[in-house]
């Protein structure tokens, strides 16, 4: 299998580079029988595009279903979902192509593609990627729906700023209704203001996005290789600026005592059931029922306006960098909708592997 | 591809469970032509089996290499590494069959497998699995030492003591001569210190491992899936008990500006190099050249010698568990040959992958 | 991974349906810094398109290349190739929508789907399908023409009349000068003929394709699985209408003796080579050096003038069906480019695996 | 994927050498529940390993399973099984190590892998490997015979002989009571002779096995890539010495026409079916339902007593071999339960797949 495909039996493939004509994705293949809704695909679009701390361009993307959909349902066939870039000035591009930028994957790109990679905008390296994540993602999260799966991902921290208001569903539920994407606590106007700072002065800030998956039932998962844990951290850590994930209590567990740590299966209403999910909801690489959850580091975005040092490749020389464009100071609230996209990947994969969603949805 | 394969061209798949007849792992396939050192392998395998904090089993492992191997050297044909099980006595997990351990598979893996699943010692969810690991890692270890590339695990905390020592690589080359795996602190004493106090309450500790990779070139990786770290951090996961990830400054970036965590290119002898290398080494997903550098949260041991609250399953009843047997109190130590080797086939598989380690080693 | 990928490293993955928006294919990846040739793209989608016996559509295909190339060469990234179906009536399918078509996938598709898939003109069973292949073979052919490698396909025979020629590489270079794409023989006024007589009675015939590769090394393939036959074979076989393959003397050496069909290496100028091909150019799954051929049986199209027995799906009864639209009567000669496309995609991958092709073909 | 796997979901990877430790296969990974028969598995390497015009050994094998059965069904996770090799002399081989022998891998090998490979009978390249799939292959047979799916393959002709005889169920179900493999027939003592007067001249014939499926349910299969037909193509092309393979009236449908060679669906007791199954039970890549077959070309064994050319790779020039040891006249015989196992696991893998069989056979 070639480097741009995630999964084994939900395959998504993603293609496309910034600049470039496109970015999209292909799923090889969704069950057949799903009704399609373009509707959530936008939306989903739409949430990756904005948030507190983004350029915040306007106009919907536009995306197009090219195969695997008939009469609005899913064929089986290969779906191919596909957003068209919109005509951009890449000049300024052409002007620093011999200057890496900070931070990018500029110059490891030249390297590992002999410098045939198409830099502009970052290319195949830009965050425009997760647009092609995300439409894959939106039929997953569809498809999640149906059988009462709900992925939440919200802004836990914006630079040293974090909430540690607990993550119920009733919130999460509501965390784009904010720019910040994130529930409700008394932090929000400090991390609004750790944006405003750094944007001020040119700079850009980090953050940590944390997950809940509620809904999944116990036993998905395999152990050691795809085990669900390391799958779900796999294709977070592809999202373009995450520097970490920990599940559960994460590296906190690792001040921990055994004693302290270990979850333990409870009855409840005659069910076996875990009511503590110090592990994340997974033991062993495989779910226990209760609900998962993971943060994920998300760095400071690469792209500033302060002058930064490089090196110009043609003089083979240390030179000064000014970046020009359009840049967020933040991307934290912006991948809380990739997260989710990502994540839904992930579930739908294993979940179709174990035959928990059949392959036909339901005759015609 | 079933769930227990890792890697692209340098396939490693487990197989084996902890009370069952072996455990061991199947290469497909390693160029033709290196020489096996039997003695690494047999090194690595007692590195796994010992530490700080361990139960200290002292009888070497009983491994073979069953196929792939002709007058010493690599065929080029799948390598078979096996590791023989000694005859272990599973009476008391037939005793607590039907009482899942805390923060352990018990359960879940009962619910997976539809009670099928050899649940003797934890049977394919115990630790013993990563001998597997450890075997396989070892000729990638040896296959990467012909081509000047390093890598070194070390622990970094046990508990809430860290060791705040900078890594340099002379010190992280000896860090088998301590028990603990540790590179030389003042916190040594008190690192041994949490352990003791765990182990003498029947508790247990966890800890990070922190993972140091030396002569990677530049270029290595692939963007958005396969990329370097991404395929780390999946392969990392995968070891049982680590519930965390990060690269570099790694969850600490989140709290950094951008202008304070972006890596810049600078010249030296004529050549482009990073020399620092606070994102661990790799952008957008592909090696810079630099050290790459990541941390795992290992767990403390779920099992302890406390009695602790479970379920009786057959009962559907909330019952009190008090384990018997030989546990370690802290396995942090024998996780860092299990990281080092795990690591070691991730960047052979991608090395092959890219050419630059070829299919033929030499003629012969 | 899906069911529409091929390949392992120079991987092929397919999408679109017959009546659908488009119909494509995306290589992940093809090495960086090939200048691709749209014109010999168009070529080969042409070539597709015609042949003695077919309907004969005179408009070129209207392609794009919707990500992976920059400034006329390939980045590394996936490329997207796309061809953009024209706006077809297709009500005749609505039709006949419950009756399924003899020959056809119709019914099996309906069961495969639970009725969601687009049945409209074959939907994703439609011989339209190989325009996907064609776009990413002539990819693979151009890298294949770089080093040496030639692939040449031609009509070996038209329902019960086989050329006996020699196919001479003179020869076979001009195949597509004939609209039979046969070599020069004294049959080819009979092969006509053959069409002619079947398209007179509203019936169709099948024929035979050899094929034959100049110039690939000794020592490309695998034993066991991923043999060079055994890929061939199946990415052959994946060609809608294909119903046998044998390589060599094929099903005739069942009926010979071992002296006589082993092939014996000779030397000539000092160098070991095979110089009989009777096997085909591959001895235990690895090519000789010496040509490498294999014929493969087409079928007579399926849809056919003549009225045929079907049955009803709604009112569940037998039924007689007449087809409208425009048919081929024969296959065979459109066949010819799809199967030198396939064996090109197999070739490469082949080649990038074991390195012969280079992730980069060389540096800007 | 190593080169040395086969299969989606229900994966099987060989290893081993013809001369090394052993030869087996791990099934990565069977659904649990499975109650394994050993039994079966001896049964099917004996068969395996004997047939008329076989050099005949009596012992039978020494198979262990070594992981992934516990109390005699599979637990889910990877089973390996092994053959023990016995041991053997292989210093014939020594002797004749720079003299290829026509017919066989020995030259390509030792280019493919750079002289490493294992030469001692062929190494990796023996028919012993296809003691691995029988293994594999008879877990797959016994998942199969539970829900009805019942294959029979059988010698449909030695060398020119062959057998018109119907190919009932009831016949086939008896093929392994004559040394032949085949079913009733006049032709039985002429396919005998054959063998027999090959055998007297020290040479060596071929012939063809055939392939039937009863009780696939319709609609198993992918069109395009992973299509029935090709998979099945593919695993049986794996099997060493097989040069052609065929579905349904496969090459003699090339001179039919259309109305003459297409199944068309019929009702029979109120169900659609199709009765005809001359394009071998498969359309569009998915089993309509009717009994699906196929035929292979098996080439006569490379290895025979009359003296044979080759070339002295250490004296660079041509010289004559007389091989020495015990050969078989004619593999068919055992060609046949190897094609039976090896189209097993293709269906198994389809089946799980799709969902037909499920990951849990049943609860404890």
């Amino acid at each position: 299998m070639g480097g741009n495909s995630l999964g084994r039996v939900f395959t998504v493939s993603s293609f496309g580079e910034s600049h470039g004509k496109c970015v999209g994705a292909i799923i090889d293949s969704p069950p057949s029988g799903l009704r399609i809704d373009r509707q959530h695909i936008s939306l989903y679009l739409k949430r990756r595009m904005m948030g507190y701390g983004s350029t915040g361009r306007k106009e919907p993307e536009d995306f197009e279903i090219l195969s695997g959909v008939f009469r609005d349902h899913t064929t089986g066939a290969p779906l191919l979902l596909l957003i068209w870039n919109r005509d951009v000035d890449s000049s300024f591009y052409e002007s620093i192509k011999s200057k890496p930028r900070p931070g990018h994957a500029d110059y490891v790109a030249r390297i590992r593609y002999g410098g045939w990679n198409d830099y502009r905008g970052g290319g195949r390296f830009s965050g425009r990627i997760t647009a092609g994540f995300v439409a894959a993602g939106s039929v997953a999260l569809q498809l999640l729906k149906k059988i009462g799966i709900r992925i939440y991902a919200y802004s836990k921290s914006i630079g040293p700023v974090s909430t540690e208001a607990t993550p119920r569903e009733e919130f999460l539920k509501s965390v784009y209704e904010n720019p910040l994407r994130t529930i409700p606590s008394d932090s929000y106007d400090s991390m609004c203001n750790i944006i405003e700072r750094a944007k001020q002065s040119g700079d850009s800030v980090g953050g940590v996005v944390e997950c809940w998956i509620f809904g999944l039932p116990v036993g998905i998962g395999d152990p050691v290789f795809h085990s669900l844990d390391s799958d779900i951290a796999y294709a977070n850590m592809c999202i373009p600026g995450i520097k970490g994930v920990e599940f559960g209590l994460g590296f906190q567990c690792t001040r921990m005592l055994g004693s302290e740590f270990n979850d333990s299966p409870i009855i409840k209403d005659n069910k076996v059931i875990y009511e503590t999910s110090k592990s994340g909801g997974i033991l062993g690489g495989i779910s226990t029922g209760a609900p998962i959850y993971f943060r994920l580091a998300v760095r400071p975005t690469p792209s500033i306006y302060l002058p930064q040092r490089t090196v110009d490749l043609e003089k083979m020389a240390e030179a000064e960098l000014k970046l020009e464009g359009r840049f967020d100071t933040c991307i934290v609230p912006r991948v809380v909708p990739v997260v989710e996209c990502v994540t839904a990947i992930v579930l739908v994969d294993h979940l179709m592997y174990q035959g928990f969603i059949p392959q036909v949805l339901k005759e015609v």
